[in-house]
């Protein structure tokens, strides 16, 4: 494409509001521009990129027989309020009625679309499994839009949906897609990894985020330091490998604390280290109290506390909640002489400490010397605090490191959340109704986009992976007034378009100046610069990546650039 | 594809809601379901056909040098209330809020959110013309959702936009586009005629629409028996062919016409012809009235008496106004005799009409022996009727027959009617701010698919034309228990795709019966049957278009179809 027939307004300047480098690098560059918050379009390059990923989605999703169909993006408000979510999405679903005031839901998803369509069109096991995917633009009213395409209201999203007829046969597919979705980011060129993470309130299993690790993420992974581990912080397992306790226990005691409410404060005043110190909180589990103990250097994971108690909520305990039920403010609680009907849970960390502290519900007092094996007597112990850098991890292979990622993928195990609310049930092998079970897998694509452009970028622009740029070679005449360069650049032009690259062709009248700087900003991989050596057929090669240079003779154009693609 | 591992639910019986061809084999066939009024999924067959129409649409845009984007469904409010189609485009805008309360509208065409964009990112007159376009999901609220994919809710379009520093240039690529369209739907198998068409209240001049013929259309198409002049019947110009009179003027008279209202009851109690007599209607027209004057044979056609007098609205007068201004009820009113404040308008065909009979402005009289040259004072000539069949053609070249057509697509000079209300301004290459000339160009995807359908199938289903039809080849196994049948379509299906082309593969443990009619449903055009003579390497060949059968040797398979594929 001649870069003179193509809309490409690029930016001198970093637009003010652009809060992550992809924000600003794509508004630059011209790849992208804010229609309104967390609304935007793709300009001729960005399309092209979106394309590009969108290709090798379809390659890997047809390569594993899934089945691409289109569905609608109205919804029909009635099959959200048959699942439940017409009320549980609150003001994050948009909604709209049309003439005759019916109600219906732009789609952030399609888990209620496609069931209802299964429930109605697949009448027997035999046609299961079955994988239906569609790629298309969804809709989510964000509360705060942000960090341009990772955070959107309207984007672009790849949805699969795979129904069958027995857990075994889900568990088989589940495999199949997550493997599919490692080739897809690697295709891409993305460094990502594929997390442990919450399968939440939709009442599904396992499930896996797909995470392009980045500073700017907003989830946090624990990751193994040898082995492919990786959890969401919220998920990892922190192995029960504490040494079990090797002082002497002194006898117990209550001691002053006064005005001592920190865990930071009661350990400098009592002078032992934070991991002496046992951290109690009250917590509301769904209707009852139940009070934590972790040890002081430790934080209680709410949602680990969840899976434990099989709770649908937790929620801290208030200040006056835990003076009425154990008779001191949050400083000073503890899990010794607790009425008995608050549950307490501790730490498998606290089973290993000796001689240590908690507040012994009492304003300004605490127990020290306190040895849990003797002094808690009805205390449970399990896993329920968050991992941290150097715990081992659950693999037993190495420790634990954090990282920041961006989610730009998920595949989930939904069991038959949706078909039973939907009433989605087959003729089994047996002739007997049965339910069917779900898995669900999607990829944001707009948002992988923007990934890309985080890992993919230098203080010039971005430096795209071939495979996604949107084009391969970008071909530049330095002097457009210069008949050789000029002559040279649309033969060169021809000549590699004959050879089937993907080329831009920049043959504007601008300055070289200019022209280089928009360049580097579209960070098309391979750039062919036409100058002054026009005449003895001598052009300049730049890796876009690299920034290395070097001199190319005419004729050898094809084959090195060929050489460059088959890398 | 394994017919086995996807999603094509054919029906046995037409669905009773089904009111066209095209709905009713699109959902037999297992292309569509409807998910409400209005609003579609495209099964997998059903999307692949949509790729394929997409893709010639854009082979032939790109081109044409347009740049492909994608614009967001979602758009402001704002941008409507500025161009004023927030009102104008009452019920049938799609509008919703956000949690902000902000309004929003999901577009059902892009001038507001294009125009604002080159407001905002092209300055000068060096960087047009520049042409931008989007395959994109549309939303509409029709009133009465209809004929399937014809007259949707939510609809696949693609649209374009031009832009532009002259009328010249506007000229210039509304001809390439114009031909651009004409290869698409050439490329696309379909039987069509583009049509001079109005440009109704956007302020803009030329536009063309594409009409594929079909019995169901909802326009009428006027066009020459030789040339390819094509117009809609609304839009078509009757030349002014008429012979003068040739009879020598009788006396006028008027005499009584008791009871007699309508134009046929005047001919037979005056016994003569429907023709010699004239149709007198009022019309309020803008703020005032205006009588027009036709033959008895011919009738009025507004859009293009709205044209002549340059007005915004024509409607009929009622009874009591006619009554008030012209002291008759409608079946006795005339030109003669009129008050000065009433401008009367003829039809050409009136100028050459003698001796014949019109009202007399006194209920239950008329005048006979009328001669417009002697009897019409401040009458002025115009070509105010609707073209019948038989008229000679606009363009002198054969006469006018008519034809029911489905709107596919519109090619619109639109000028500059957006770019006012927005701004869109440029400098000129005299360095002086100038408004944007534009032109929009539509292609209604979903609608295209169901226009094919429309024109190609028979009473057993669809008879895709090979450029768009799911797979190019239908590879069937009659006995899939047989196992020689079965070595034999699973090598050849291997063998087909090796070959590169596309196959869908009926491996399904269905009865023969069921696989035949299934597969003429579907209506891949070409059928290859494995059955009886599979251990002799003989298969059976089929055209689905001419249902020609024929035997193939497996060696020859190959041949044969690339042969097919070649015409």
């Amino acid at each position: 494409m001649k870069q003179s027939k193509m809309l490409i307004p690029t930016l001198k300047e970093t637009p003010a509001d652009a809060d992550t480098l992809s924000h600003q690098w794509l508004m630059r560059a011209g790849f992208i521009r804010q229609n309104f918050s967390g609304v935007y379009s793709y300009l001729p390059l960005g399309k092209r990129v979106l394309d590009k990923i969108e290709r090798i989605i379809r390659e890997e999703m047809d390569a594993i027989g899934a089945n691409e169909l289109l569905m609608p993006a109205m919804q029909s408000a009635d099959l959200w309020k048959e699942s439940g979510r017409w009320d549980k999405m609150g003001a994050e679903l948009m909604r709209l009625h049309d003439r005759h005031e019916r109600e219906f839901v732009l789609g952030p998803t399609h888990e209620e679309v496609v069931t209802s369509m299964i429930r109605d069109e697949v009448k027997s096991y035999k046609k299961l499994p079955l994988t239906l995917y569609q790629i298309q633009t969804k809709f989510r009213d964000e509360r705060r839009p942000r960090f341009g395409l990772l955070r959107g209201r309207e984007f672009i999203m790849k949805d699969a949906y795979s129904f069958h007829d027995s857990d075994e046969s889900l568990d088989t597919y589940y495999e199949e897609m997550y493997d599919a979705y490692s080739r897809i980011f690697t295709r891409l060129g993305l460094n990502f990894r594929a997390v442990i993470a919450d399968s939440g309130a939709m009442g599904g299993k396992d499930t896996h985020e797909f995470m392009a690790l980045s500073e700017i993420g907003e989830d946090t992974i624990a990751f193994s330091s040898v082995s492919d581990y990786a959890a969401n912080i919220e998920m990892a397992k922190v192995p029960d490998y504490y040494q079990s306790p090797n002082e002497e226990p002194k006898p117990l005691e209550k001691v002053a604390t006064p005005n001592q409410r920190t865990m930071e404060e009661v350990a400098n005043y009592l002078d032992h280290d934070l991991d002496q110190g046992l951290k109690s909180l009250l917590f509301n589990v769904d209707e009852e109290f139940v009070l934590t103990v972790t040890r002081g250097d430790h934080e209680v994971n709410e949602i680990k506390l969840k899976h434990h108690l099989n709770a649908d909520e937790v929620t801290l305990a208030t200040e006056d909640q835990t003076q009425d039920v154990l008779g001191a403010y949050f400083g000073s609680i503890g899990p010794i002489g607790v009425k008995n009907d608050v549950k307490i849970i501790g730490d498998f960390a606290v089973r290993a400490v000796s001689n240590a502290t908690c507040g012994a519900n009492e304003d300004g007092y605490h127990f020290i010397n306190v040895n849990p094996s003797r002094d808690f007597a009805e205390i449970e112990f399990a896993d329920i605090r968050f991992i941290k850098e150097g715990d081992p991890s659950p693999d037993g292979q190495g420790v634990i490191q954090f990282a920041e990622g961006i989610e730009i993928g998920q595949v989930f195990k939904l069991g038959q959340f949706y078909a039973d609310k939907l009433g989605a049930s087959i003729l089994n092998d047996q002739g007997k109704a049965q339910t069917v079970t779900m898995g669900c897998y999607g990829i944001g694509v707009t948002r992988t986009m923007a990934a890309i452009v985080e890992q993919f970028n230098d203080d010039r622009g971005i430096t795209w992976p071939t495979q996604v740029a949107p084009y391969q070679v970008h071909l530049l005449v330095i002097n457009s007034k210069n008949e050789e360069q000029r002559t040279l650049g649309d033969k060169l032009y021809q000549q590699l378009l004959e050879e089937g690259f993907e080329v831009l062709y920049d043959d504007r009248k601008e300055r070289a100046g200019v022209k280089f700087a928009d360049s580097d900003l579209i960070g098309i991989p391979n750039r062919i610069t036409v100058g002054k050596k026009a005449s003895d057929g001598i052009v300049e090669y730049k890796d876009r990546q690299t920034n290395d240079q070097s001199e190319l003779h005419e004729s050898d154009i094809n084959a090195f650039l060929k050489s460059r693609m088959d890398r």
